[in-house]
């Protein structure tokens, strides 16, 4: 388990807040079905029926279970950063419903238990999510038992989990299968590092080196259960990464969210196994991403059509469906790659896919949320185009497909999991952020206090408080987009560290108060897509520390394809309409108007002058609905 | 019936030919299933079963039948243009099956004679394309009709209006109804144009003004029926263009193929029955679609869900549907706003859904053949979008919906009847290219004699050929390209002309051997979408007199999106590989390229010279497959 950072700055501590006094409260309220013109979501109701405390029939996704697993994990992380009695004791309540509505044997799917009957379970592990729930099950029971202690939970999930054991596995008797959707896997390595128990280690193992094996389970599954083979996904098993073994696997492929909570699990097995194949594979993957399916944003899964990567360097910013989960599941592998191994470019991805990615979800009231997440969007003609009816120009109360809203929320609940890697050989850090944190180095528990206004200002202070001299490596990420200029101080001098992948490494005796003082470069900068990105030729995109930003109809008027980046200076200005200390840019800029109305005309346009206010992308769409727009034209003289 | 111009010159010629020695065989075999590796047709063998000359069961679309029609109305124009013995034989074979095949009442549709039962016919007129059969059978023995002079198929075409008379109209006990597809409205007008019965023309003047009438004759017809009657499309009628009363519709919308049927209709029924309310609703409908839906090289119908016109200025290049078939109709539809007034607007977009909208569906060879037409393809990854699964980057050999071929091939065979508008005010030259066409003006016939090497060249010399000498006005077409700078000499000096509505119109007494040398602008042409149109924003197109160009891979290299238009002379140079006379364009451009291999950067990417060489855009796709693009990105400095 790794140090947890307390946020303690207006930042973090607001999306907390939010999280704690709008996102859980409502979404308790919708797994209660007391929200009104939203579809209900009967997620509560269905564990009351498993449970025989209440007559009716299971409404909901087959996925339905998980909904109020990731608002438990959710509450958890809100426990952590502020006790609330009330709230403690709903969740114990409804961990008691949870006890009541689990099977003697350990299986807990009220699906299954309500609805299609227990003689039906495990007939189709591909679509029918048992797995997948069961891993959210674990996550949310680990995370309640490390904040509060509790075992009550965390029985349930040994107990679902030690009869999963039972299930599935290589020994005889057992079926040699896996799920449709991973999840289960990370959540086995996680009830692992808690329990100590190696028997849910090497579960999870299986499940990912089963993963592809011929002949492939899904196939022998659906033709035992008389279904059709053939996944409605091109006709294979990409879409759930089951096509080939893992150490086969080159590109990332299928669905998005499933794909990263695999990889997510991956990094974790190659690290604890100690499997360097496995770490190979993970890193391969890791490559293709980055190289060639990665949003500027941090978003992944361009295609609508399965939530699914796309292919490579088809990134189409008006079109994509960049699912907020695939984004947080981004951060959930960045941040296991961080600790399988400390390199700065995972750190790199983790911010973005946090600040970038993930928070653009959800609004600044905690009240609406985004499932697609498009970088460009072009008035209301373009959004009736059926091929963009996956867009939503606005953002959503509550899907019945719930899945996006829970886990930002256990993302910026547990944010504080993401600042510190430790490692044998040192404590590296990987996010910026007013915070403390309790580390182990040298064998000793040492706070490291960070005073800063990141994501906001580039200086960040960081003190060492601890009880004796220690000696051992602290290592500050250095952000990619500062390289070419920062500053290192330690105690206001200038101090020898070595670049170790990316990281500032000072291995020396810390005494207590010693000050790290880092700057980092927060002037705007203009970024360029590499041209095999057909989407982004021509196109300039603008960034600001760990920030992209966006231009938005409600500063530059309709119709923003119209706009062109110019040379000259960009201007960052703090403006705090919607967050304190926020910073936008005014961008030197062309304005294209043609000269005549003709549809078509030699006339050629002009370019007049103009100037284009930009704002963080992830404060996008709380002023409006209107037309958005993160790659410009940029003007090449 | 206008008179009907003789090709004389190379390139209408070839296409004629290869029509006769290509399509029309080809398309006898697709009917015939005597193609391999390709779906059967099934077409004539339905016939055989519907005549009970035959054992077996109906295979096929619901408007399978059409397609013998079309073929039959192709054969008919080529015999027209080659008289071919062997050919007309055999088409009067076709023409015996049909008469086999038509019930006593005149009832022919081999789809409800053989598989849904007579009993079932007129239940759903929405979906189940029996009137549309009906109009395609009607077009074809007009066609036949007016070349052989043969009544037989002609009868067969009356007999079955004259049964649909009896079905259909305001009168009680019949249906007040319309087709879901529309085509037989036009084809009722030609069939009165043929017949002077005005039973004809009324019934087709009652379908246009019945349709969209409340209450809704679809929704009255599937509550009958028991079917929904909500539509897949958007849940109104707009599909079928059957939302409101033609008087009442503003927009084009739905089908774009029913939809330029329908108004073709439209404006034949506004001229026959001096209907200045119809008129009006036509010429509104074509303002919208040119100033909104149409593209550059006449294609229209942008959004292949429902292969359908999108919304106002929606026009993206790669994602388009454009059926050809779409842009043949677009082609009727001007040639019958021509008669309805002759207006030069209806006759350059007439030449530009001739030239550039539909000759591109058909290889040079005649044996392959696309459905959709796209403006841009950017290589193998995009391609495997599931939003561009309907984009074919070659063309095919043959379609289950068999609809493109034979209308590009009735048209290409007919190309005669688009060259000349006669009206009692005079003769007006709508289109030109080598040629002969006897004209009646001042009351006795004429012939005029274009010599000329257009689309390639733009001098074009008409030499009047009269028995004694007759006054009358002759008016020629000025090309919207050429409004510039153009000449106009008759023999050999500078004659007075009027504009009349973009018609250089002479009124005099024309001798024998007159000439009219006609000089066109063929300069290459930058031309500029206006910024309402997003996806053209920052780009340029290329025309040169009546073409528009393209770039491919071919010529260029992969990846044309890094290709920028620059200042500069584009040199044009006479290509013969494909077309004799044929003239391919150099454009001096820029070419982007990263200076790094990162995915993001803020190193800026460099612009090297470099020559852009284009083709026309109907010839693309001839020479292998590739990456293609009409719309370059315009360096603007």
């Amino acid at each position: 388990m790794t140090a947890t950072a307390r946020m303690t700055g207006q930042f973090w501590q607001q999306y907390q807040k939010i999280v704690e006094e709008h996102v859980i409260p409502y979404q308790w309220q919708a797994l209660t079905d007391q929200l009104e013109d939203t579809e209900p979501s009967h997620a509560i109701e269905n564990f009351r029926l498993a449970a025989g405390l209440s007559e009716g029939v299971y409404y909901g996704m087959v996925f339905q279970d998980s909904d109020v697993y990731k608002w438990l994990e959710s509450v958890a992380y809100s426990l952590r950063n502020h006790p609330d009695a009330a709230l403690e004791a709903r969740a114990d309540e409804v961990i008691t419903l949870l006890g009541q509505a689990q099977e003697a044997d350990g299986y807990l799917n009220t699906y299954y238990q309500v609805k299609a009957g227990l003689e039906q379970r495990w007939t189709n592990v591909r679509d029918n999510h048992e797995l997948y729930c069961g891993g959210h099950l674990i996550e949310a029971a680990v995370a309640y038992f490390e904040v509060t202690g509790k075992r009550a939970f965390l029985t349930i999930a040994e107990k679902f989990a030690d009869y999963v054991d039972t299930i599935f596995g290589p020994e005889a008797g057992k079926i040699k299968g896996y799920p449709g959707h991973e999840e289960i896997e990370l959540a086995l390595v996680r009830l692992y590092l808690v329990t100590k128990n190696e028997k849910y280690l090497n579960l999870a193992t299986f499940f990912v080196n089963e993963r592809g094996q011929q002949p492939l389970f899904f196939n022998e599954e659906a033709e035992k259960a008389g279904r059709n083979a053939q996944s409605w996904w091109h006709g294979d098993h990409e879409y759930s990464q089951a096509h080939v073994p893992i150490r086969e696997q080159k590109e990332a492929v299928g669905h998005a969210v499933r794909a990263v909570y695999f990889y997510s699990a991956v990094a974790d097995i190659a690290r604890l196994q100690h499997d360097d194949s496995l770490k190979q594979a993970v890193e391969t993957l890791w490559e293709n991403v980055v190289q060639h399916k990665l949003f500027i944003n941090g978003g992944i899964g361009a295609s609508a059509w399965g939530e699914a990567f796309a292919a490579n360097d088809d990134l189409p910013n008006d079109t994509t469906y960049n699912e907020t989960c695939a984004s947080v599941g981004l951060a959930f592998w960045a941040k296991r790659m961080l600790a399988l191994e400390p390199k700065g470019t995972y750190g790199d991805v983790l911010e973005n896919a946090i600040y970038n990615g993930s928070l653009c979800g959800m609004d600044l009231k905690g009240e609406r949320f985004l499932y697609v997440n498009p970088l460009e969007i072009n008035g209301p003609n373009a959004c009736q185009r059926h091929d963009h009816r996956h867009v939503t120009p606005k953002r959503q109360k509550w899907f019945n497909c719930a899945c996006c809203p829970p886990n930002l929320a256990r993302l910026i609940g547990g944010i504080g999991d993401y600042f510190v890697t430790e490692t044998k050989a040192g404590v590296y850090v990987n996010l910026y952020g007013a915070s403390e944190t309790t580390v182990t180095l040298g064998g000793q528990a040492v706070k490291l206090t960070q005073e800063t206004l990141y994501p906001w200002q580039g200086a960040i202070q960081i003190t060492v408080t601890t009880e004796t001299p220690v000696t051992g490596k602290l290592a500050f990420r250095l952000p990619a987009w500062s390289q070419e200029n920062f500053r290192l101080l330690v105690n206001g001098v200038a101090a020898s560290y070595q670049n170790e992948a990316g990281f500032l490494a000072l291995t020396r005796t810390w005494n207590d108060g010693d000050v790290v003082a880092l700057t980092f470069d927060m002037t705007p900068r203009k970024v360029f897509a590499n041209s095999r990105i057909t989407e982004d030729l021509g196109k300039v995109a603008i960034t600001r520390g760990p920030l992209v930003y966006a231009a938005e109809e409600k500063d530059n008027g309709p119709h923003l394809g119209t706009l062109w980046v110019t040379a000259g200076e960009i201007v960052a200005t703090e403006n705090g309409e919607l967050l304190p200390h926020a910073v936008y840019l005014t961008v030197p800029g062309k304005q294209l108007r043609s000269l005549d109305q003709a549809t078509y005309t030699t006339q050629a346009p002009t370019l007049e002058e103009t100037s284009i206010t930009l704002l963080p992308y992830f404060m996008w769409g709380n002023r409006g609905e209107g037309e958005l727009r993160v790659w410009l034209n940029q003007l090449f003289c």
